[in-house]
């Protein structure tokens, strides 16, 4: 493993972080709440870090491979959150290390799970650090590195492949540096538009900027205890409309951009993805309006609901934790499918449900006509038997490890079997609430240090897509030359 | 499809039926215990609808595809559980015909699943017909028809495939009746041992059958409310070691007994499974013994808990829901695990996990090394794409019916979570006892008549290695000529 160019990258990384920290020092010292020495600080720190490991590790030998991608994107993330919860630390204001921790991983993960009993105590600045790294974490930050940053070799697209959510990596440009610029691009005009809309609609400036960072990302920090309950109508739709957007695989916002409509309206995995949203709308609509006792409400509660948890967002309007079981249940399923490859979402991804789904179907046709032979098709053309069976592998895995990760959860006393479930799920799928003892109205403080360091863990799994940690982590990589 | 031959192979399972009725006809004839007039009435009923089926449905055009035998196989057990129900409810023993067609369900399908509260109340022949199913469900009805009936034609393949379970068939034999008729041999040799032993050991001969059925099916139809609890260590332990042996793949034995040990020896799903049963055992055995304060009771407590999940058997020497929640979780993971292919217990089959697990190194190897090519090995052969993909595609289906089946049980009023997902991962794994209101010491009386009907058909989807069900349910079956 080329050593000295994954340290090189992280301490790129590192600087970047040190830069993307003076936005929330400049909050502390416009609002003066405290928070300019720990942003600075801090800031100072990654700089520094960030400098010497790029001084110390220069290398001629700039050759990296798919293992350096998946390691240095592992790393990147682990060093970035560990590294982006001083403040929180410094400040005093979450004093626990473990919990800042868990905090910044939910933020960078864009998982929106918090171990804040009453997040309304926050300093302002600490408030927009926090969702800041949603919107940093939603996009990537090594796809904003190499958006950025002059002089990286040509071999990005292993870091880029690591990172970018989904079965198959989109080109939407020859050059790698090009793709990540236009989709920084898009994602800077798409927030631009959701924060013009929301404080045209009357939210303050402040509040409209954490919650656009919350859904851009599909991360869902918010800054009351009851989330998004107390906005107005106009609100709560505008957020939920762009949570939906926001699950979207970017690819298709390009093809928008460069006028290829077609191309665009007949993705397989949109249309999926919107029959889904409007299904479990319909159903949850109509099992939640005479609890709620108004038509008008009980579809705005239920689309909002079903577009935060689809997008695996996390905010809330309502306690969905009341809603009756059938609508519950709805919600645990929407958690695991997710949104569209591509996106800034979590989840299984809806593309690895429609080539399961038809994979199945070949499946069955093959056990009854074993002469036949049928490919199957998705977006307009053939998938090879390599893609099916990672996808298939991927499948196994991701249940795998859901199930261990639930199986270490369980451990932690006094927590029931639903809260333990829900929350893995919730944090595995980069979601945030869950059920029960983790529902939107509580939050994750009453698990134990080490339940929470699990959980983090389980988050950085979800949003590298598993591989990126699980090679990490495997001994083979530590001890092979 | 060839309806005919479809209701004729149905009509001879019925004659086959009301033949096995005779067994616990006797039985009621010695105890007098008022089973005489139900098994009687049911046998006729049994013979007279087989021979009019039998005779209507007479044909030349004896030829069938996968298709019949999927159809076949999954009709044949629907049939046989419905007319095996009727001694329960002619007698008003179980007075509902629901409740009464979950049991013999529950029986046929080897899943041991009771929706009786108070089991000691039921008469001897009752009992002996219940616990009878687990026996006939184990090795299956359909292998036993090939094995015992003459004259059928030699497209049976397509049914033995649909009705044994894991991911490929071992043929004995190149004659696929001998193979029937040796799978049948080896089973009730091995059942004879295992009654041979637990009568020398004091068990009561009843007792001793009823239980050597539950151990032989893998069922777990026990006849006390506290199952196994009330024998001596020397029976459990008989018992324990026998769930162990009836959960291998039968060809194993074959092997054994043709003399060819080395290649019974090699068998690389055989240790993975003797591997996870003694992994388990020690880390239960580890768990529970402060609890129940005695190192070897503790080990003995723990192996028959773990052998009776593991081969999907059921019976319980304790109350295992009141173990500490690592145990219970284990136990749960073993659930889904299950034994091996070609035995007579349940789950995913430990083969299948073992070809996952192996599917995920080489992906991982292929994602490191993308130019690297290295075929999965399994049992010394190379394994082709075909049977990877199929291997995910089962576990994608095997994983969403699950869920779906836990989304409509989670309906049932007044059940917790715990309660409805272990619910229906021990039907659906044909296990029986889950935790908490459906823990070992609880029974599945308090849902109701239509989650009763859903909790059935899982069971069945389980025992059939969900396509016979799947296509026997899909329209297209019943629309396209």
């Amino acid at each position: 493993m080329n050593r000295k160019m994954v340290f090189f990258l992280i301490g790129r990384i590192l600087l970047l972080e040190g830069c993307l920290l003076l936005l929330p020092l400049a909050v502390s010292l416009y609002y003066w709440d405290g928070g300019q020495l720990p942003f600075l600080s801090t800031a100072v720190l990654c700089v520094g870090l960030g400098m010497l490991l790029c001084k110390l590790c220069r290398t001629d030998d700039q050759v990296i491979y798919a293992k350096e991608g998946f390691f240095i994107t592992a790393l990147a993330w682990l060093c970035a959150s560990a590294l982006g919860a001083l403040p929180f630390v410094i400040s005093g204001e979450i004093p626990s290390f473990v919990d800042a921790f868990f905090e910044t991983v939910s933020g960078f993960t864009t998982t929106g799970a918090s171990i804040l009993d009453d997040v309304e105590a926050m300093s302002r600045s600490m408030l927009f650090w926090r969702s800041f790294t949603h919107w940093i974490g939603g996009m990537g930050m090594l796809v904003l590195m190499v958006a950025v940053m002059p002089n990286l070799s040509g071999q990005t697209i292993h870091i880029l492949r690591a990172e970018m959510p989904g079965p198959t990596m989109g080109k939407l440009s020859p050059r790698l540096r090009d793709t990540a610029k236009i989709l920084y691009l898009l994602y800077i005009a798409m927030t631009a538009l959701e924060l013009a809309l929301l404080v045209v609609g009357g939210m303050p400036l402040f509040d409209s900027a954490i919650h656009t960072f919350g859904t851009a990302g599909t991360g869902g920090f918010g800054m009351k205890t009851t989330s998004l309950a107390d906005y107005t109508p106009y609100q709560q739709w505008v957020i939920a409309v762009f949570m939906m957007l926001f699950g979207v695989n970017f690819n298709l916002y390009f093809l928008l951009v460069i006028r290829r409509f077609r191309s665009a309206f007949r993705s397989e995995e949109l249309w999926t993805y919107l029959v889904i949203i409007f299904l479990a709308t319909a159903l949850i609509s109509v099992n939640i309006t005479p609890q709620i006792g108004n038509t008008a409400e009980g579809i705005r509660a239920a689309y909002f609901q079903v577009t935060s948890i689809s997008s695996t967002t996390g905010f809330s309007t309502v306690n969905f934790d009341e809603w009756p079981a059938v609508s519950r249940m709805i919600l645990v399923l929407l958690m695991f499918i997710g949104a569209c490859a591509g996106s800034t979402a979590g989840g299984l991804k809806v593309s690895r449900v429609v080539l399961m789904f038809k994979t199945i179907r070949r499946e069955i046709r093959h056990l009854l006509y074993p002469r036949s032979v049928t490919s199957v098709r998705f977006e307009g053309k053939p998938v090879d038997n390599a893609t099916l069976i990672s996808v298939g592998t991927y499948f196994s895995l991701y249940i795998g490890l859901f199930a261990a990760f639930w199986f270490i959860v369980s451990f932690q006393p006094g927590f029931d079997g639903v809260s333990n479930f829900t929350a893995v799920a919730a944090c595995y799928n980069n979601i945030g609430p869950g059920l029960n003892l983790v529902g939107p109205a509580a939050s994750y403080s009453g698990y134990g240090p080490f339940f929470k360091f699990v959980l983090s863990i389980a988050m950085l799994f979800g949003r590298l897509e598993i591989y990126p940690m699980l090679i990490s982590l495997s001994p083979s990589t530590w001890l092979r030359k």
